[in-house]
């Protein structure tokens, strides 16, 4: 099988209501890529959720791209990693030898609304299932509020040296414990905050990829789909969907989970990054909220969705560059050392559906 | 490289304004497929326009599967190859074993306008550029308004013997010609109607696909994209997009165009036909408008665009589909004999992107 390798990697600042339209906001992170491995790149894969039409075609134009294949890819929060997995399989399978993927949002377009999912009645905002699991978590396993609010300022601390990053600002313990509760025991502070940005990975088939600097490679791709409404979630204390990507995709690279060095992991909301711990095999069931504190591995070194912001449509892309850089060594003043196995984590909707792909160089 | 074929197809009766929602239209097709081959699907990819989020996923859920992979893929008209190219793509880099691809449109969706474009001012519809290639070409080699309207005449002949065609009754080239002129020289019955409607066709791998009766391979996949805006058209009588995917499709397969004995065109405007005849290798050039009379393969046999109308998210699977069923023999009483070699032309915006496939037994 012919092996795929990310050779670029770039992300714009992500912002609160930005005046750019959405194909402008795509082209941003593209640009850089486009000059420095010209324009005959074969591939152009949009992800995002807006509701403009031909749009993966458009950005090609006004990128001055005329590749083989564009499409634009979507499945909500995890359109990112999706479109990822197909320009993987594109390349792969020699339909083309190289492939920009990019990720564009903005957080007030239509495109970002999950209408048909009934079953929670009025409880309809991703808070609320948030809530749910956070309550299951603490029931069966004593997870405390204090342990998710460390997950926060542990990302916005990282945030904070990420200059592309929504959130700017460490903020503290006390800090988060004390922010608006949204709905209990989920506080402002344990949200992630809708926002518009880009972010853009570049693709390259083995020959290619041998001839650039630090290529790094996907070693391991697994999806997972259980439905797309919540009540289907049978047990709120896991994420089915991740567990099975995650098998999945370290059976694809041949690793296990303590080979991983550095990980994004979605954390849309603090308790799902608790989730992440024990899905993704880092910590033993019901662990998840003590590993916060002496996890032995680097997570969301950018700031995570809780420090970034969560430009849905972008979000995967954004986590996938994040490690693209780090393990490339190309992370500047957040590099983490000697990282050679990352992991991207990326969902969609209370989890219902689950990308994780591994990285390494 | 892990070869794939196409293992079942369906497509439900394409109408004007039907009254059901895209989901339950996109699910139609799919439920014999899901009956023959159970739930152990492990790809639903989704092609439409439509604006409706995490659409490809509420499918999987309403058909009772639990996917691997659930993506929506579009890029306009040509979404339904683009979907199914994707699949091909995961199967063969075996990211998934099976995929079932489904194209589901409703003509009054806000997703099926391209709004970007405004390089033709207010001749904004598509049957302004058509006019502008049909003219073209008529002033270039001679090509009639006839020549057109027997495009017309054949396919509405073909749309009368599939029970599923938006239109069952046959028409005249004194019909076609006499029907209302819409832009010069392109009269309604040139023209393709919008319309709802789903098809559906499983891919499997090869492993898989050997157990199943009659598989039909997809041997060559070839793309082409030169931008989103039709100022970016340098010769009105010819596509090249469609002529670079062809060749690239060819060389795929390791075929010819004389090999090939059945033939989806994209006949959007029965203009695009004889375009098609030419870019594809399958007559001279400018030889086009002659060959709808003298033409030696079978084409649009379910009707093509013109006659089944243009759902458009579901154009090119069901373009798909029918090749696919021909092949497979169970193409019914439209069942052309001893075809072995088919190819499916699917276009987008002017042909400003182009998808052409190879399939065969």
């Amino acid at each position: 099988m012919r092996r795929v390798a990310i050779a670029s990697a770039a992300t714009t600042r992500f912002a609160k209501a930005s005046e750019k339209p959405i194909f402008e906001l795509a082209c941003e992170p593209c640009v850089e890529i486009v000059r420095d491995f010209g324009k005959g790149i074969d591939a152009v894969m949009l992800s995002t959720c807006a509701t403009e039409q031909y749009s993966s075609t458009i950005v090609s134009e006004m990128l001055g791209l005329k590749p083989k294949v564009s499409q634009r890819v979507d499945n909500l929060c995890n359109s990112g990693t999706n479109a990822i997995a197909s320009a993987y399989a594109m390349i792969s399978a020699g339909l083309c030898d190289s492939a920009l993927v990019v990720g564009a949002e903005k957080a007030a377009s239509e495109g970002n609304r999950l209408t048909w999912d009934v079953t929670r009645g009025a409880f309809n905002f991703p808070v609320h299932w948030a809530a749910m699991f956070a309550k299951a978590h603490m029931r069966r396993y004593g997870t405390t509020e204090e342990q998710m609010a460390q997950v926060s300022v542990n990302n916005h601390r990282n945030a904070a040296k990420n200059p592309n990053a929504l959130f700017q600002k460490p903020v503290s313990i006390q800090d988060v414990m004390g922010s608006k509760k949204i709905a209990d025991p989920i506080k402002l502070l344990d949200c992630s905050a809708p926002c518009d940005g880009a972010s853009a990975v570049l693709l390259l088939g083995e020959e290619k990829a041998k001839k650039t600097e630090n290529p790094v490679w996907i070693n391991g791709i697994g999806q997972q789909t259980n439905g797309a409404s919540f009540a289907n979630t049978a047990d709120f204390t896991k994420l089915d969907t991740a567990r099975r990507a995650a098998d999945e995709a370290y059976k694809m690279a041949g690793i296990k989970p303590s080979d991983v060095d550095i990980a994004e992991l979605h954390d849309a909301f603090t308790i799902l990054e608790i989730l992440a711990y024990e899905d993704l095999g880092f910590a033993e069931k019901g662990e998840g909220g003590r590993f916060v504190l002496y996890k032995d591995i680097a997570v969301n070194t950018r700031g995570g969705i809780l420090g970034c912001g969560h430009p849905v449509g972008a979000t995967g892309v954004s986590q996938t560059a994040e490690i693209a850089l780090q393990l490339a060594g190309r992370a500047g003043r957040r590099q983490v050392k000697n990282c050679t196995t990352g992991l991207v984590h990326n969902l969609a909707a209370a989890g219902s559906s689950a990308t994780v792909m591994v990285l390494g160089v």
